[in-house]
């Protein structure tokens, strides 16, 4: 941490300074400019709090050098971390196609589409059986026998399954369907939920919030990954912005920045980015080509009668014709659909 | 609801939409305009999905007509929403003034602060006693125990207490020891804990989120009244946008957006949205002069030491000059603090 | 354009708004509603103004139907505007790869640069020779005498120049050595220089503003094509939103979104949403796969010394490196490079 | 400046870099921490460019210290600048009330609003000449005419005049009539302009851009400062957020950020930020409370007959109302209006 102090502050508030930071454990290297002090903190410590400083006479700005992050960093883990689920690989070459509806709205309803993206060559079986709506009169999802069908069309498919998981006291139940576990993007900065999610040893799937900085990101996965979880997967769904042309602004620099400064595997959701299936392809495209590690895209049977998400699914025969131009752009790039 | 149709669509893509339309329980009014059809939907049904049409051939876009929230809404409930709660009144002539720390750091902490803000004019207590923060390795607040502090500081210092609830199991506990609950930013689209919360009978505070409209966030007061909750109180706390200057835009127009569209109070957190001292008592005199019914203030005996936010609380002086300020500025708009 | 009444709206406010309409020579079309009234206006005029309605009494909102945009519309062309200039083809096929430094500094820089990105397969010179820096104190260009270097340069190595254009008083000069006239990102909504360069019958490459929503970079597409110019390209080169990790945020939708929405071709610069070099060729990559018709990248022989956005700019063997990876991108969409 | 090193970079580097510093004429200053190398820059120079250290091996990331602005720095100047123009005061005590119409449509228009407006307390007129509008199919503007009545207004009503300037080549002819030069938003980074106009010794009326954040206004005001105008007004329209209950994100934290960092006096205009005249009042009487040093607000004698943001402007007796409203607030904080 660097203390910037304020031009013409007196050699008193800087002792002062130095002291607060000897009495808190650190030490103090105090470089004398021409216009103004700059005092240098060193301190073993991870947790030591900017805003003891900012309050003190005669500080002008108090600037972080480290990132407030260490498990989730590449400098702690310099190799991409890659890992296997139920027989999807994600993090290495090949590229996770994550597919299914919004909702779980039926039986027969998942275990079509289990099939279908399978056939068309995803990797892995989305879908909600709880779903976080907007408004209080829109459907809520089917709940634990939504879990049911899915966890039987992943079987049938021969898919592993993600799904989301919104509250603490459903963790233990979404544990026996699910392979995978959401953490949706409302819910990025729950972060009880984060840290009970790190304890149960089961792969998770975090979504950026909506006005998440790719920092913040990174601290929620710190949490899962102090708890003890190692298997985490980034998402990015497309953040919040001006832009109103769609329904998210899909930040594609997302890959190359997490890819900097984090080991752990980053997928793109184009379909809420989008929120308009005119727009997915494009997404999903270039999201392969920037060097995303997988796809999450919504793909229904019947998009004009979907419970909820109509709008932005695919058709099955949409996604697997979709799947074919992204198999050429993965080779182009050296990776694998 | 509104379809537009593309130019050009033919009359059968039009006849498609009618049927469904009226398949739904709903009916179509068509206009042949020069240059495109229109068509009206009138349905008593509140749920009416509009992605459902978007995707049939010929709809160029669909556009909502209402509201999607109803019992939050100034038409449904034409009067101000005032309540008094533990003899704090909120909603009518009287400024609510909550102040406190941001989290219990110890008992004779927070009943120090009870003392000062209440002798200063605040009309209630807050604190935290669970903290979300970004950080893992950061303190977490006191948890019961700190609940149990602010209980006897509120008595003490004869104030109603308004604290933070973050997950579904904690509402219990909370409900004990405070008056008010909370429901944090980065918890105001966490559906099932305001289903809980609606149920509960006790006044809910409920900060905007950090990406949330104006719109989400009535949707969000809507769970709670459609639960059953009548005392809601909204909050203003800043948005996120592409300033840095601050640590939130304060969203100031959130004011007469609200009072406009809905019957809700609404307060303002300037010590957020502000993210230092220096900006908070501009922040709130502007709030106060535009019509908020409140303002939560950050107040810790000792900034520098705080546990968390030390860099944007008053001490208990600097609060006390604030209230002389905001007396002025509530009588010249014929309110009161 | 639709006018939706409020509940309860009497019939002596519907009846008033129907002469307003009437009186600015449309018709209006009565939906009466169950909940309120719709009232939809036909006019053959494209300037009718919504605000003149929605301070009428009894009116709660006022929805605009058609675009703002014409002649940028794809319902009014089509087909995709296609055009070569110097021998660079544009909107096709082929993508236009458009590279140089930010700043032309000196002859001997910007014929070396001209020569190593033709030779990696560059079809257009950039570069700046007026430039808007955010201090006073920066370096501001060459003036003319760098315009001269680059139509030296691109003649050298056999490329057409593109070149941002500042102020009308420039354009004669800028057009005696350019091939493309450049509007920069914060020139974007000078509607002054958009209607002088509407004029002049030179192709105009338009960046699209820091906080412009797509609608508004086709309007302003629309003072060009409404003067005359046909050749226009569009430009997404980031905007402004809460995430720091990059300079600005790349929005790839726009390549979909403009897609559908318009005939221009539009073309990606990665440079200025990254900010930084590491990102630069992820970036490129995703703007080739989902689409774009075309790249704009910033090359320096040495960007250490650059003295504009070193930090951006690729050497001219990471450039040459980065056109090989574009090519076999490109390919798998069936487009070249 | 602070160059912060990566983790375990070798002593090679640094030396090369402290190198680099010392032949650009600085001097290195060098803080060898437990985990990594930070490199303190002394220089005199303002404008040494941060970018060409950050591309050097080794370096992680380099901070500014110092703002990019000085002129305009409450450290260069500290006492706030005050002056009067045409009667105007302007930073200090008295609240400054610039009022009158979007446009200038007509003599007879003009001098009415100056009259009405000068009648409530208005104490600078306001309205447009040349206007920047997003549809080229929109009323422009009356141009020279325009320029004429609103200065035959002013006079008839005692006012003195702002107008917006959008081209270098109209200054001179708007300088025969108005005495105040207004920048507009869009024209916020129009460097050419800025510099032109810091030359002629009027005061100028700066708006802040809708994407620029408060240092990027400040710096605008540095090109003004810098060329000698030392009558600059800083004006807060508000910026584009998510938002779209409001036209624009009114900044009400810009006052105070403003009166931290700069000298010069910043004036709020709520009408552009509401969008709608509903919330005018709320936004004024805040923006006043928070410390503003006057108002911009948009009166037109008949707004639903306005040929531009008639949906934003006050009538005459809505803006004498609030006046009243803003003389009771104003003396509540110790000022005047």
């Amino acid at each position: 941490m660097i203390i910037v102090m304020r031009i013409g502050a007196p050699e008193e508030e800087v002792d002062a300074i130095v002291k607060q930071i000897e009495s808190s454990g650190a030490t103090a290297h105090i470089d004398h400019g021409s216009e103004r002090t700059i005092i240098g903190i060193r301190s073993a410590r991870h947790d030591l709090d900017e805003s003891m400083f900012r309050l003190l006479p005669g500080v002008e700005d108090v600037k972080r050098i480290s990132k407030p992050y260490k498990l989730a960093s590449r400098e702690f883990h310099p190799a991409n971390t890659e890992f296997n689920v139920g027989g999807m690989e994600i993090g290495g070459k090949k590229i996770a196609l994550m597919a299914g509806p919004c909702s779980v709205e039926s039986e027969e309803q998942i275990v079509e589409v289990a099939k279908a993206v399978k056939a068309a060559g995803a990797t892995c079986l989305r879908g909600g059986a709880f779903k976080p709506r907007s408004s209080p009169y829109a459907f809520q999802g089917l709940g634990e026998e939504g879990l049911k069908y899915m966890q039987t069309a992943g079987k049938v498919a021969g898919l592993p399954v993600v799904t989301e998981v919104m509250r603490i006291d459903q963790i233990d139940m979404v544990c026996k369907y699910a392979d995978i576990l959401q953490v949706g993007a409302r819910n990025m900065q729950n972060y009880d939920l984060l840290k009970e999610l790190g304890r149960i040893g089961k792969p998770v799937f975090l979504k950026r919030g909506m006005a998440a900085m790719l920092e913040d990101l990174l601290m929620s996965a710190e949490y899962l990954l102090a708890g003890g979880c190692e298997q985490v997967i980034l998402c990015e769904r497309g953040i919040r912005t001006f832009e109103t042309a769609t329904r998210n602004t899909m930040d594609i620099a997302s890959v190359a920045v997490i890819k900097r400064f984090s080991h752990l595997p980053i997928v793109i959701d184009p379909s809420h980015a989008a929120g308009t299936v005119e727009y997915v392809a494009s997404l999903a495209l270039g999201a392969v080509a920037a060097g995303a590690d997988g796809l999450m895209i919504e793909v229904h049977p019947n998009p004009k009668c979907a419970k909820s998400d109509g709008q932005q699914s695919l058709t099955p025969p949409q996604f697997a014709e979709l799947v074919q131009r992204l198999k050429r752009v993965a080779e182009a790039i050296d990776r694998e659909v």
